[in-house]
């Protein structure tokens, strides 16, 4: 027999009754039922049942064993009684009655209890990692990771793409994020940095010819911790295609994205086909360029009811200044005075002056507007913006007005509120979406002066033509998102490969051909040799993952991940470096004094 | 019609003829046949032959493409003639008579021709490396490169292991070579480290309960450039397994390697059933620890013939010392007095007084030893040195004598230069083999005391008992490599997983509990709370790939090394950091005066 098991504790069934076996594993938890003791062996692969009773010569061996420490066993497989058997257990029809018993590692008194999972200190789970990743959520949670990476290779893989790694050691990038450095030993004085994505080396491997490449590449930006984001290194699953437009990108990866949700969404539904909506809609209609589509809410202009009407507020407005548009956030079942009264609240603890609101009900049979709003505009106003919103009695609408670039942020937050509160977000389905046409620049109030309004990457739509001949802030970008239950799950752009539409770019945010090749080089050099056109993304692998495990927190996915203090407790990284070190990496501490 | 291409480069055959067609590619070069222009175009997928003639509306615009644009072409698919038929090429059946030719991106003059790969200097390769990468071979060996490494993922996933990734942001590790340091912003004076290896994070895996993790894994080490070693980073096939011994993890491992070998092989034989060799057998037979057995060279003690003998150099060794041995180097088919000079030259000029010989020849129909050993012996122990060997008439065998230990890899050294030599070696094929029961500790003679002969991580043979009550330099460890044609391609060990095991040896080569628990922290005390038994190895990828594709270099079969001064010409790495990412990461340069 094998020195360490026959069977792992996943595996036997009724159909191994009566056989001998040999199972090693962790110690779930031991109960004393009057004399006999039975002792829940777990590993990796399921929990078996074990018996053992006085008359064993493994009781005394067994009457020590305490939970998580590691044992062989081997007996008998016998069948539980009909009342005993557990039918939510792979193991549940048997038990072994065990004959021998051997401890291959004792433990220690729990610093975290891994049976029943109580709530513990994230920082004790952080440091005992080894013994919070045996808690079945976490352990579940790590294994769906595992098949969800494994998963986007094989959809890759059968979509035509290669999988090339790129280098880690690299040279410091332009992206915009803070950059993780690596003093150089052999160059004093010079650094290395860690690569916030592969962007560049994905971009040289198209101009290398290699057609259509991807990567679960892990990328690292110094950034200050935030809760939706771990410090230190997250994956991409990062891509590139050559000879493609937009419509061939999109016409990709919707598959495998799609694909990929349907495989773990566990019948929840996923979005069949993925809307692709222009920015300037997405903004108009949901507040957001990550609008959640199970929020069934769509925002409407509705200014011209208030031009001219008794509500003088909007009315003073709208004269005033010809940008100020009134938007109205329809709220179906949210008719009632508690509701908006509550919704007024929660915009005046958001900063803001309130949230009118009109709301509908029946008074003596007829269906009324009710509300201040209401009563100054009128029932005729009152009406026409009903019919406009297609809302009905019990229903309600909250209105925003002002210039639309100031204020559809919180316009947006109002309509996720408002759908979170009254029920309308079906939170068991994935909605998926494509937004698309982003802006190329956006205007820097603080510097007054132009600047990319995603990457410098993209390409414009419409070429240098555009650049040279159009208002630049009125210019599109080849550059879209993909947009699951509002959060923003991947993005990309054609890029931009032609070196003089490159330069203009640049020159229009006040940067000169030297600044673009000194920032690109490698990239800029290899734009003059033949490059393809090409485009592709980049999607979040945490962020995915976590959205298919339903879990609310990063650490909850990952492995071993650093505390928000950027700290390994369980490795005690970082630390306090040598004075050999320093001195062979040609640098001294300069500590706060 | 697509805007870039109907088809790749790689597709169009026979069948194809008569349609419309739209490619895209890379223009490999252009001949002018008597008017006619002929375009190779390539693309990631093949070449196709596109023919433009002086009528075709394209042909000025044909005129104008220099090597290495990117053109897009629209034209018919006609059959070739039947002697211009290249059967060589995927498309070699078509040409393309081409209608309609658009310039998607000029080149500039080429520093570096791809057509042809003619010699250039290596710093021109690499900072041009997206030229470089379109030349055939590279290309090619990237590709193999991919697939190798998609090949492992698929027999690791077959053989039951899951892919995890672990941190590449941690602490600086005890392995031995010396770390790449990143410091941290937020924590003034803390560094991270970069992992030599993810060995502890594998072995807490195990501790988690997660059975059997691989991963490909990137390892750094800030070592100084060799030639068999890119600077910075390199990837290991790294995997781990639970209650296994030895033998599991070579039963395991042996069909995954061989596989893999066999995959791309192209034919070539692969060792049916992997040798175990014992490291001491090793050292006896091949004079290394890594054997390649292409060489049928076995060596063999032959100091009894020696001993007392009239070859007074070896037989006064012997008298004085009991440690000495005489080892023969059995070479078949060097019987000659040219070849042994020539072997006695080299060894003069590898810095030994030379290596004695005796050869076999026919003299007068009888056989004879001759040479200036066979002489000073005699007949009677120069045949028995001959039948021990199993050597004939023009055979040779040379001797070298001392202390193995002292003398084992002069004597591999001249095994191989014997069978290379020779022509004994079989360069067609790959011959894999396991080294076991590597010694535990060895002596170091500078410090004089114990130390790991290989990794403090593994499980001593005796365990607990052997520490405490043997001769520690004779002590085994659970430590095997998996060698290839003469390279370690792959090392791995039971690990020691006992808490109480791992004090005891330490305490041996003088480092305390304390010690341990510093270096070792996490790992240590993850082994306080059950760990079960476990072990692994680590494959090297880099080095597998290079024995497959038959690559000299490392630089032949890497996307964007690093040249041999530690520098990415390519992205300009490692380059000046600014003062106020300097200011941020609370360093200072201290460079030398």
């Amino acid at each position: 027999m094998h020195r360490y098991r026959s069977h792992t504790c996943g595996q036997l069934d009724a159909s191994a009754v009566g056989g001998n076996v040999r199972l090693s594993g962790w110690v779930h938890r031991v109960r004393d039922h009057g004399g006999l003791l039975f002792v829940d062996l777990r590993d990796h692969y399921g929990i078996t049942q074990c018996v053992i009773d006085p008359d064993s010569a493994a009781f005394a061996a067994a009457e020590a064993v305490r939970s998580e420490w590691v044992i062989r066993i081997d007996g008998e497989v016998k069948a539980r009684t009909p009342e005993t058997v557990n039918p939510n257990l792979a193991t549940g029809a048997v038990e072994v009655y065990v004959r021998e018993l051997e401890v291959l590692s004792a433990a220690r008194e729990l610093p975290l209890p891994v049976f029943g999972e109580p709530d513990y200190p994230e920082d004790v789970r952080l440091k005992y990692r080894f013994l919070d990743l045996r808690r079945e959520t976490l352990h579940r949670n790590i294994v769906t990771r595992t098949k969800v990476i494994a998963a986007m290779r094989r959809r890759m893989d059968a979509a035509g793409f290669t999988e090339y790694s790129t280098p880690i050691l690299t040279a410091s990038s332009p992206e915009g994020a803070r950059d993780f450095l690596v003093p150089s030993r052999i160059h004093p004085g010079k650094f290395f940095a860690l690569p916030q994505a592969p962007q560049q080396y994905k971009q040289l491997l198209m101009v290398a010819g290699f057609d259509r490449y991807f990567q679960i590449a892990p990328c690292f930006r110094d950034e200050d911790p935030r809760a939706d984001r771990l410090p230190g290194e997250f994956y991409q699953l990062d891509l590139e295609m050559s000879f493609v437009t937009q419509e061939d990108i999109w016409a990709t990866m919707e598959p495998v994205l799609r694909g990929l949700f349907v495989e773990f969404a566990e019948g929840k539904p996923v979005t069949e086909v993925f809307p692709r909506i222009p920015y300037d809609t997405a903004i108009r209609k949901y507040g957001s360029d990550k609008p959640d589509l199970r929020n069934p809410i769509e925002m409407q202009a509705v200014t011209e009811h208030f031009a001219g009407s008794g509500f003088k507020v909007f009315a003073r407005m709208i004269e005033a200044d010809a940008r100020t548009e009134v938007w109205a956030i329809p709220a179906r079942t949210g008719g009632s005075r508690a509701f908006c009264d509550r919704m007024n609240s929660w915009a005046q603890t958001a900063g803001q002056p309130g949230l009118g609101y009109i709301f509908w009900r029946s008074e003596n049979g007829a269906l009324e507007g009710a509300g201040p709003i209401a009563k100054n505009i009128g029932p005729e106003r009152t009406e026409a913006i009903r019919v406009q919103l297609g809302l009905g009695e019990g229903d309600a609408a909250f209105f925003v007005a002002g210039d639309p670039a100031k204020f559809y942020k919180f316009a947006g937050e109002a309509r996720t509120r408002a759908g979170t509160e009254l029920g309308l977000v079906d939170t068991e389905r994935f909605e998926l979406c494509w937004i698309v046409d982003f802006p190329f620049y956006e205007w820097d109030e603080e510097e007054k002066k132009l600047d990319f309004a995603h990457n410098p990457f993209s390409m414009p739509q419409g070429g240098l033509d555009a650049l040279q001949n159009r208002d630049p802030l009125t210019i599109k970008a080849y550059q879209y998102d993909m947009v699951c239950n509002g959060y923003e799950i991947a993005s990309g752009s054609i890029r931009n490969q032609l070196p003089e539409v490159m330069v203009k770019a640049f020159e229009l945010t006040g940067k000169s051909k030297t600044e673009v090749e000194e920032k690109f080089g490698g990239l800029y050099r290899a734009f003059q040799y033949g490059a393809p056109p090409h485009g592709g993304m980049a999607a979040g692998v945490d962020r995915i993952i976590m959205l298919i495990c339903g879990a609310e927190n990063l650490r909850e996915i990952t492995l071993f991940p650093m505390n928000q203090r950027a700290e390994d407790l369980l490795m005690g990284a970082p630390s306090d470096p040598t004075n050999k070190q320093l001195r062979e990496l040609h640098i001294r501490l300069n500590l706060p004094s």
